[in-house]
């Protein structure tokens, strides 16, 4: 998919079919957080991938915003080294690459809150931090037909200073 | 472009040519930043986009690991704001949008660390924070070839739990 319509048409997707992610196209979405920019080049990310049931339930009754990570066919655990002071930014950077590129699959994700509970159970080293799990799978129908809400242009565009609106 | 072949191509790029980007492109780049996702669909950012000539030539005057800014055709700066605890993350993701959707049109860029010196120069409230500078251009062909140097997957793969390798 190119890649303007693949940023246009993602969505969060909070609901999955009851379908496995094969996993070669698991493989390609963490490739993509791999393969992601970072300050300095220093990569402050590890990903863990979750496919175990067991494992997703437990997750989802860790994540309050996010029990629907049971739901999910695969989940990505997103940990970053917090002696570098670039690693969330740095980390949301991967996060978009892995979005966009299981959107350009057909596979939709959604970022839940870091749960520091979960470090135990993965067994996290203690001093890294969990930036995001995000559970992956391909979408229902209608969730991805929903309209994107977003500010106006005019309300987030400036031209040359801050304040500046375009006439045209 | 197809969205993995751009995540996997991009690179930073910190030399362009002396070539305008046509403004259709410049409104899909920052339209890109406008269409990402963030913590509670808050939108905590403002991009302002330069193309003057003299306010370019400054910004690089500011910038010591991003003088390259003078030869970029425009820059955008992101602005977010840190009311939101997580405008730095959203931030990051608006940026990474942007930065693949400059590839897709054959554009480069480079994350330049924010100077709060730009804010007087540009009218920033000062409340508001200067993310980042993205000087945007047409690359050099000999930049957009170079080997992309990353952590091995075993470097930073790991399955179902922290340290777990695949066999495979």
């Amino acid at each position: 998919m190119d890649t303007f319509e693949c940023i246009r048409k993602r969505r969060d997707i909070r609901s999955y079919l009851k379908k496995d992610v094969p996993d070669d196209v698991i493989r390609k979405i963490i490739e993509a957080g791999r393969l992601a920019p970072s300050a300095m080049n220093l990569q402050p990310w590890q990903f863990i991938v979750i496919k175990n049931k067991e494992t997703l339930k437990e997750l989802g009754e860790f994540c309050m915003s996010g029990r629907f990570v049971v739901q999910a066919p695969f989940a990505v655990v997103v940990v970053t080294d917090p002696v570098n002071k670039w690693h969330e930014i740095d980390g949301a950077r991967a996060v978009q690459n892995m979005a966009l590129a299981a959107w350009n699959e057909g596979i939709g994700c959604c970022w839940i809150g870091a749960i520091e509970k979960v470090k135990e159970k993965l067994n996290i080293p203690r001093n890294l931090h969990v930036l995001t799990i995000l559970p992956f799978g391909y979408p229902e129908e209608f969730t991805v037909k929903r309209k994107k809400v977003r500010k106006s242009p005019d309300e987030v565009f400036h031209w040359e200073k801050f304040g500046m609106k375009q006439s045209k």
